[in-house]
């Protein structure tokens, strides 16, 4: 598969491409490819006629004290898996291609931002928000392909997306989860045995959350406790937050309704984890 | 000449032209257009097929003790001159097409957006940063053209389109005077008619720093000096600052040497005037 590595090449393969009138998507990632990834370019090669996935480990997005330096890295065996899912190529530039000397800029989504995984990692919605723009602004895609486990971050790139006029419609895709519920993640990687026999604990804990809406519960703080409640009884994690909020906006739900996100967030040992649910 | 007034009526007229092969030039101002803005509209003119200029009083890029309400506005005068100058096209959206409800997002220039005139107008650069993000991407110009009288504004608009990979060329143009050497601006029609007498000292003075410098002086600080010492004696004007930076990275300058800019900010009875001179 082709793979490009700096900017000014992508721009111009991708304005090749548009140039033939062909539908170009964009599946952006950190690489360390997983089945979630996989879903994301599969969805994205049907829609599009090319199929671009970057692989990016975008330093902005980490925090001091953050995994950036063993954030699992694996070019070749990405490339392999992003092809065999349908992508066309494989977009892998470097830290100083995409901040070069003298690099100045942050694109920052206000309010959506600070909040949920936002008042834990500070600047990392910040660091989210100005790649995916330059991303989008480099490869110019009609379409890219995000997954709904990222929920807050989907948000803020809608927001931006549409903010900026950047002129890419942006797909939700749904999460993809292992047998036992475990939202895909390449930090699953982290995990010990131990741990990763109590991760199921975070989803169980969301879908006990929406069977007690389903079941008539309207307020959002007691379905909130009761969701803390349950992985903590069922896991030895850390909940961070549990929280009811707009899947769009972000903002806090007081009273459950179709649309409405019940996000966590926890650790479990060394391990940060997050998932959510999307009320219907 | 042709009016649009919506930013997917601009894309998509925009895109048109692209399609057609055609260059197309963005010019933005905030109306109250006079020869300076008509002397960027013929050089856009001069290097494209088709010239855009956009018409917005930006809201974001005012304080709120500023002059926002009373800052001239005429679309249908903006019209006739810009026209007569070689604009193909207006694009003059309102406050609502730009910001829509929910907009959230700030583009912002580090370090170059809070020095200058940006401690004294704190948020004016992102403001300016943000609507020139946005409508570069409405308008998909593969030229703009800003005048160097705004001299920082150019430095942080060049920073932040190589940053985001707007793939926009940046053109500066030269300042356009009045006679007596007053830098053009729409807010000179601010000034009392004794104010108006008094203003070409600030270019006289930017000019007397410059011939120190062709004469041998190297000490930023000296020539700076000298320069807010000759605008004082020569005016009533309240100097806010005089600085000699870098005119691409806005870093300070202590050497004098080519490529350094020589900005000054004074406040001339309520108006507030600017103006720079660049070494060679």
């Amino acid at each position: 598969m082709e793979i490009v590595r700096t900017a000014a090449e992508m721009s111009v393969r991708s304005r090749a491409l548009r140039g033939e009138g062909q539908v170009v998507a964009l599946v952006p990632t950190m690489g360390a490819l997983h089945d979630g990834h996989l879903s994301l370019i599969r969805i994205a090669s049907e829609l599009a006629d090319f199929t671009v996935a970057s692989v990016f480990v975008n330093p902005t997005q980490f925090g001091p004290s953050e995994d950036f330096d063993r954030y699992p890295r694996d070019l070749s065996k990405d490339g392999a898996l992003a092809e065999s899912a349908g992508c066309d190529l494989l977009f892998a530039p470097d830290a100083a291609e995409i901040y070069p000397p003298h690099y100045a800029t942050v694109v920052h989504v206000q309010r959506m931002s600070q909040k949920l995984c936002g008042a834990l990692r500070p600047g990392h919605f910040d660091g989210v928000a100005t790649v995916v723009a330059k991303l989008f602004n480099i490869v110019r895609p009609s379409i890219a392909v995000f997954g709904q486990k990222d929920g807050q971050q989907l948000a803020i790139i809608e927001r931006m997306t549409a903010d900026l006029n950047l002129g890419v419609v942006v797909v939700r895709a749904p999460t993809v989860r292992e047998p036992d519920g475990l939202a895909m993640s390449s930090r699953n990687a982290y995990l010990t045995k131990e741990e990763r026999a109590q991760a199921p604990a975070l989803f169980r804990a969301l879908e006990h959350g929406r069977s007690l809406y389903e079941a008539g519960e309207r307020d959002a703080l007691k379905v909130a406790e009761a969701v803390k409640g349950m992985v903590e009884r069922e896991s030895s994690a850390s909940v961070q937050y549990v929280a009811a909020v707009d899947s769009e906006t972000l903002e806090d739900v007081t009273v459950l309704r179709p649309g409405a996100m019940i996000a966590l967030a926890a650790v479990l040992g060394s391990t940060r984890l997050i998932d959510n649910v999307v009320l219907s």
